[in-house]
Formats: C-alpha cells, structure tokens, sequence
C-alpha cells in the first residue's frame, strides 16, 4: 500500500473526466455535513460525474495516487455512513448528476435507473406509467436510489413490498479496480453463479459504488383504507395484525404501531393533527390495506377484521377512513412523530428489530430497563410492527424539556447499550432499515460473533484489497473490537 | 496446497464424529449418481452427519487432510451439482439425517429448518399451523430446504413468493474452515453488515454448507380459483398477465404458460389428463387466483379479468375451476408436461429466463433458428412466464421418436448453443431455476463479462482458499474460459 507523501495533481484529475471537479470549501461544504449535523468531514475534493465511465476514471485515479473515496447520494442518511472523516484524504463522489431514468418496461415491471435519481422521481415515472414503485420513506424528495439500494432501504411499504433490496433486479457497480461490472438484468429468476448485487446491496459503498439498478414495478392499487386503532397492549396489537394478514394477504401494505406517548407530541406540536379518540390509548396502530379488483375490497377486507375484534373486545375503539383526505390524516398522525419528537427536544433514537412474537416483551422489559435506571425518561416507541422494526426512541422527562435537555444526551450511551444488549437478547437486529455507517459502526462489531465479522472481513478484502472504498464505515479495524460478554 | 499421498485415515473420522460414515461401494452408490442419471461419480466415503457440530468436524477434518467435500440434499438436482467427480478423493456430505423441523411460530410467521428436511414436510408442518410455506416444485417430496437453498430453487408459486433464495430469512453455514456461522437471525430488516445469507444461497456448497434456515410462512389462502385459457400468440399472453395481474395484485400466484405441443403430449401419454378445448390452442395459459377474505373472491377476480378478453377476442376460450377436484385436473396438464414429454423419447432441455417483455419475440427467434436448422424438432415450450422463466425444451422430429432417438442428442451441443445465444441476446439467463452444477457450469462463464467472474473467483478464493467445497461446481478454472463472441 502506498502512501503519497505529496498531494496529488488535482488538476490531472479534473483533465481526466467530464464531470464538476469541486475544491472550493464553501461549495464543498453541504457534502461533508450529515443530515443530522452529527458528523463533519473535510476531503480534497467533492467529484460530480456524470457517466459511469467517470466513475470508474475517478476510481481508477483515486487507486493509483492511493486516495479514499466516499460515495454520497441525496446525503440523508442518519448513520453518517456519506460523510468523509477528518483527515481531509478523501474524495466524496457524489451521484447525483448520475440521474437518468429510463423509460419503463410494462410488460417486465421494471424500469432502470441511475444511481442519482432521486427516489420520489422514480415513483411518479413508475405512477405516469400506471405502476406502483413501493418504497416508500420520509426522505423521498431528496434521498436517491443508489442510496436506498445501497443502505438497504425500509419504510413504510416493506411488510408487503420488502426493503430496497427486494425490490432491485440488477446492478450496475464500478468495483474498487474501477472496472464496471454490468449487472443490469431484468429477470425475476437467474441461478448463474454468486449474488453480487446483494453483496454490494446494504454495504454502504465499502465494496464499490453502485451506478445504476433495475428496480421492480408493481400494479397501482385501485383504492386503500387506512385505519387507525386503539388498543391496550401490544398482544393485541400482535393478535389484529395476524387477523388483518389471514384476512387480507398481500393486501395489507402497512401495519404501523405507535405509542399514546407518540400521538400527544404529534398532537401537540402540529396543531392540524386531531387524535381521533376520546381519550388516549395506551397503543394505537395505522392499518392500510390496499385494493386491486374493485375500488371497495380494501374497505371490506379491512371491516371484516375490526368488526369481530371490536365486538369481542380486541381492540379498543377503530376509526376507518371514508376518503382518500381521511386517509391521509391518518397518516400524518405516524409520519410526523419524528418531527414532534424533535419539536420537543433532545432525543436519543434507536433502529431496532426483533422477531415480530418478541416485539412485546422486548418492548416491556427495555422499556422498563430504561425508566427504572433514567427515571421520567418518556418511550417514544413507533415504528413497522408488520416488519419487526420499531424506532424505539426516548425522550427526557417533561420537567428536563429545554434547559436541561443537554444533560439527557449524557445518558445516551447508557441508553443506548441497555436497548441494544435487549435486543441481542431477543436475537435481534440493532440497525433494522438505517444501516451501521459510523453510528452503529462499533456497536454491531460488538453483538456479531468473531466468525461473522472474520466473513465480513474476508469479503471485504478480497473486493477492496486497498481498503479505499468509504474506509471506516460498516466494518471496524479488527483490533477495535471490544465483544460483548453475553449478558443473559 | 498440500496434497496427501497417502490414504486419509478414514477410522480416524469414523471415530471423530457421531454420524455414518459409509464406505461400502454398494451403499454408497446412490449417493454418487444423480437423479436424471447423467453423471456418475466415485468417492472415498459418503458421511452422514447428524449434528451441526459434525459437520463441522467433518469439513476440518477434510480441511487438515485436504480432501474435498460435496455436499448433498435428496440428490434431485437436474446440473449435477450434487455428485462427486470420478477421481475418487472426494467425501459426500448427505445433510439428510439433519432433517429436524422446529416448531413454527405463528406471530414471527416463521419456522427454523435443518438442511436435511424435506420440503413437502416442510409444506405439511406450515399447513399444520394454519400457514403456507409457497415454495413448490416437482421434486417436493424428496428434495430438502439445504438443496432449495444452495440452488435458489424455484418452482410454480415464485410470481407471487419468490424463489428460495426470498423464502430464507437466516441461515446456519458451516464455512470452509469449519467454522459454525450462526445466522438463524428470524427478522425481515436487518442492515448490520454484508448479505453474507444470499452469498451462500445459490452458491451450490461451493462457499459452505448450509446446516438450518429460518423460512418465511405466510398465511393460507381460503380459497383458489384455476384457469385455463386458450390463446393465439404469447403477446396476447402477455397482454392477459398484465391484465389479471392488474386486477388481482399479489393474489394472482400462478401464471404458467404452454405450448399446445405440450398439451398434445400430456394428453397422450396421460390417458386421465382431458384437454378441456374442442381443438388444440397455439398456446395455452393456466392461471391461479387465491382468495384471503372470503370463498369466492379468487373466482370473482379471475372472471373479473377473463370476461373481457373473450369479450375483445383477447382469448380464445377459457375454462374455469369450479372446485378444488377440477383445479387439480387443470394442474395436472401443466404438472405432468416433463414427464409426457420424457414417456415420448429423447429430449433437450433447456432453463432459461428473459426479461418477461422479450419472451414472445425470444421464442418466435430462437424456436425459428432451431427448427430451421434441425427441420421437424418440435418445440415444447412451457413454463413460468409470470417470472419470465421458460423451459424451451425441444423433441425430435415425429417420424424419428424411438428408434433414431440417441440421433437427436447428437444435435444437443448445437440447440444448446442456438438457445443460450439468443438468452444472452435478450439479457436473460441460461440457469434460471436449476443452477450451473457441472451441466451449465462452462457454458455460464461463456456469457459471464470477464469482470464478474473475476468478482465471482476473488469471492470463492476468500472463503474456500483451498477449494475444497464442492470444487469443479459453478465456477470452471479461469484457464478454462472461453468467452462467448457477442453474435449480434
């Protein structure tokens, strides 16, 4: 491995391909910057290609003058897995010149894109051609596709449609060489050798840099209902979501749960969202269920699991939309407690999964592990019930908003690695849908066992032998890793 | 690489672990000859592990004594991929004895696997539980989850399921030095690191051997409505799947094309199978809709779809299954097409995938090129055209059945060729559900870009550096390349 004692010849660099070449730090600034203003790089330069073929250029350069490259898409992620370290090494690349999308294959469902085109693009391109595009989540309008596929993407669609990486045919990658490696198939089915997408899928750029992908396309649904309801306990909750499933299929697209805690901040910081319930319920879960034959079959479908679970006492109270505004009021109840969360304060977020007959008593005893130890401490607890995942989040005590919310943070490691080893308990994940980037970097290292990080290693290796692609996310240095002592 | 020159002492294995371990020619033999009696192998012994922890003593052992190891599922695979070379070094794995089933959890709708279960078993205990395990191929009643996965098996339910491979959310790998990986992780989002579970599903145990999986369940239909439709053209074909798909979404779960070719022969060969139309079609499709709310929704979806195709003259005709003995009936004809076509004599198969948009023009070109040069071959065409996955198998000529049959397999080597041309002329794949094994293994590298193969080599070379899983399976020597010239 070489290290260049001399900087290089940027200029040689900016000769070699046709794309923006970036070196002035007031326009530099916006990519070393996370989204949630937690991390601050510095790089050499910021590089905007717009052709693969100066990817794998720049690639190529960065390899011969030994130089470390980050890739960036719509720059949203919330692990700080786009943003350089300090060391002023590197060189982001950011796709997002690389935004064409291809006009839609109908009768194959698909549609190729490149790996800039921002993901709310590509679902109306999906919509004007009558399919549905299904990923789905709250940074749409700004997040791009080669991030999704390359942080494995989530949200809101995924019990039905499955995660980013379920809804990618093919790739196109320039590896860690600078070669393209042409993966752009449209095939449902292809047994020819080792799944390279799904390698490079989820690895957050450390394997090579995705350029552009063949995505799958649904039928648009005629109608959806959405209904909100109010129960009890998260048995229950479980309890109506088998029902709704067995009674639905692949027509229920989203079973959202969210804690009373999260309805009260949404209701209190956004003065449009009315909670439609008398009084607060301890849990409240969003059903959407979508039709395909006929505009009233979501509906039907979804009375004829509330109705039995209210007359035999399952479910608290249900209201069922009537509209497609209805609907999306519902909605806006579960897409803004983020936001409410942050209107409220300081806040410390966690990503987690664990198998979906865990989620109650992993949701009971973590919870309890927190309050007991960080007293007041408010569960803001939400997320994708139907997948397992809940954005298991804490708030302070509501006499510590504002002033003293600095000193919450404090606990957030604590926090933190009592949430965590509770999820490792219930064999868990502790980055469900964000992906390890630096954030979780350290942490995972410490739940995975030595054969599985010796596998990662191995892997990365073998594709990135110069270790120059996005170096420092996802995967510790070996001797970093502290394991953790299993604690049950 | 050490090579040992002496015989392995094989007591010592016999000693250091629970299982069998046969080295009687006799008992060995159905372990070395595969199920469609095309390759013939020797072996030094053919072990039976009963424990994970075996297994994993048996790959060290192999490791320390550089032996190879193939391993084995119901020996049903149709490349080869299972069976030892003639050399006689190698030792069989049969994971069949690792056959337990754990029990399913109905809220997590999942069910943790040993590899050596057998699929149909499988089927049967989700269906105890009130759930559904899709994944369905001819071979069910003997084939196992570990073979499913190694080859991504795919079968008649992957339109609306997926293949295997989707089917898998965990697995327990024993990696090539022996080490036990356990990945018995039962979420559905897990972004903690690289999809080392979908670098070993289809890898055919050239990376490792899979011990357990964690499976998907789903729930069970109420019902199933079966069609069959008569058609003109694959476009009209095409035309109908975007349109029952449409109206159905995910309730469609199958949509499997024939040629009348193929009817003819079922109908032939299997005196209980009635063709249900007046004359022979060009092409007929069968098409299966589930019901998850209420009886008769399945009927009403798919006659909801059907009226107005024969309404327009979209189809010819069409009948419709009016109980569950009727839509076994129309399964039949489908089901029972490799077997009629095998009754009839010699035959050349071929599993190929194109992107769903291309399958009529691929059949009209390639079916054209093939019976221009061999005049009279007659082209029986079937398959999942759903997932873009035809077996375009061809049969001799009428007058040269029987006698000058072993004539015809004579031309094998050429239709081969003709047919992959045109895959890799439409950006499809010459392995779309039964794997490379051996059978496709050369002729795969020959369309592969010099860029993935090498992606493919540095990826067994980092987890099997001594090539001892499963070696001469997938991948050929890289000297042994010869690439394709791209012929259009």
């Amino acid at each position: 491995m070489l290290e260049t004692t001399t900087a290089p010849p940027l200029t040689e660099l900016a000769n070699a391909f046709n794309g923006g070449l970036i070196t002035d730090p007031t326009e530099m600034a916006p990519y070393l910057l996370d989204w949630r203003k937690r991390w601050q790089g510095k790089a050499l330069a910021v590089a905007l290609p717009d052709t693969t073929d100066d990817v794998a250029t720049l690639v190529r350069w960065c390899k011969r003058h030994h130089i470390p490259l980050v890739p960036q898409g719509g720059n949203t992620g919330l692990s700080g897995g786009a943003t350089p370290d300090t060391s002023g090494r590197s060189i982001v690349i950011s796709l997002k010149r690389l935004n064409r999308i291809d006009p839609i294959d109908p009768l194959n469902n698909t549609v190729c894109v490149q790996a800039g085109a921002i993901l709310q693009a590509v679902q109306e391109a999906a919509q004007q051609s009558g399919r549905l595009f299904p990923l789905s989540l709250a940074a749409q309008g700004s997040c791009t596709i080669g991030g999704n596929l390359s942080t494995n993407a989530g949200g809101v669609q995924v019990l039905r449609y499955g995660t980013a990486r379920e809804l990618c045919l093919g790739l196109e990658v320039v590896t860690a060489d600078g070669d393209i490696w042409n993966g752009l198939r449209g095939l449902r089915k292809d047994n020819t050798g080792y799944d390279l997408k799904d390698l490079f899928i989820g690895a957050e750029g450390t394997l090579g840099i995705i350029t552009a992908a063949v995505l799958k396309l649904f039928p648009l649904p005629v109608d959806t209902t959405v209904a909100l309801v109010a129960l009890d306990s998260i048995d229950q909750a479980m309890q109506l979501l088998t029902a709704v499933r067995s009674g639905n299929g692949a027509n229920l697209t989203a079973f959202e749960l969210m804690s009373g805690c999260c309805l009260s901040l949404v209701t209190r910081h956004f003065g449009t969202c009315q909670a439609p319930f008398p009084t607060l319920p301890a849990w409240v879960v969003l059903i959407e269920v979508s039709s395909f034959s006929h505009s009233t079959a979501s509906r039907e479908g979804l009375l004829a699991c509330l109705e039995p679970a209210l007359t035999s006492g399952l479910i608290a109270d249900a209201v069922v939309s009537e509209s497609a505004a209805q609907a999306k009021a519902l909605w806006a109840l579960r897409e803004n407690i983020s936001e409410a969360q942050a209107l409220e304060g300081a806040n410390i977020k966690h990503d987690v999964a664990v198998p979906i007959s865990s989620i109650a008593q992993f949701v009971s005893v973590a919870s309890h592990a927190i309050t007991s130890q960080f007293a007041g401490s408010r569960m803001v607890v939400f997320g994708h019930l139907g997948d397992g995942n809940l954005h298991f989040n804490v708030s302070p005590p509501t006499h510590d908003v504002g002033a003293t919310s600095p000193d919450f943070l404090k606990w957030q490691e604590a926090i933190n690695t009592i949430t965590h080893d509770w999820v490792h308990h219930f064999k868990g994940s502790i980055s469900a849908e964000h992906g390890l980037g630096v954030l979780r970097r350290d942490e995972s290292a410490r739940y995975k066992s030595p054969v599985e990080l010796a596998l990662m290693h191995r892997i990365k290796q073998a594709l990135d032998p110069d270790h120059l692609m996005n170096p420092g996310k996802v995967l510790p240095p070996t001797s970093e890793i502290t394991p953790c002592a299993d604690h049950h």
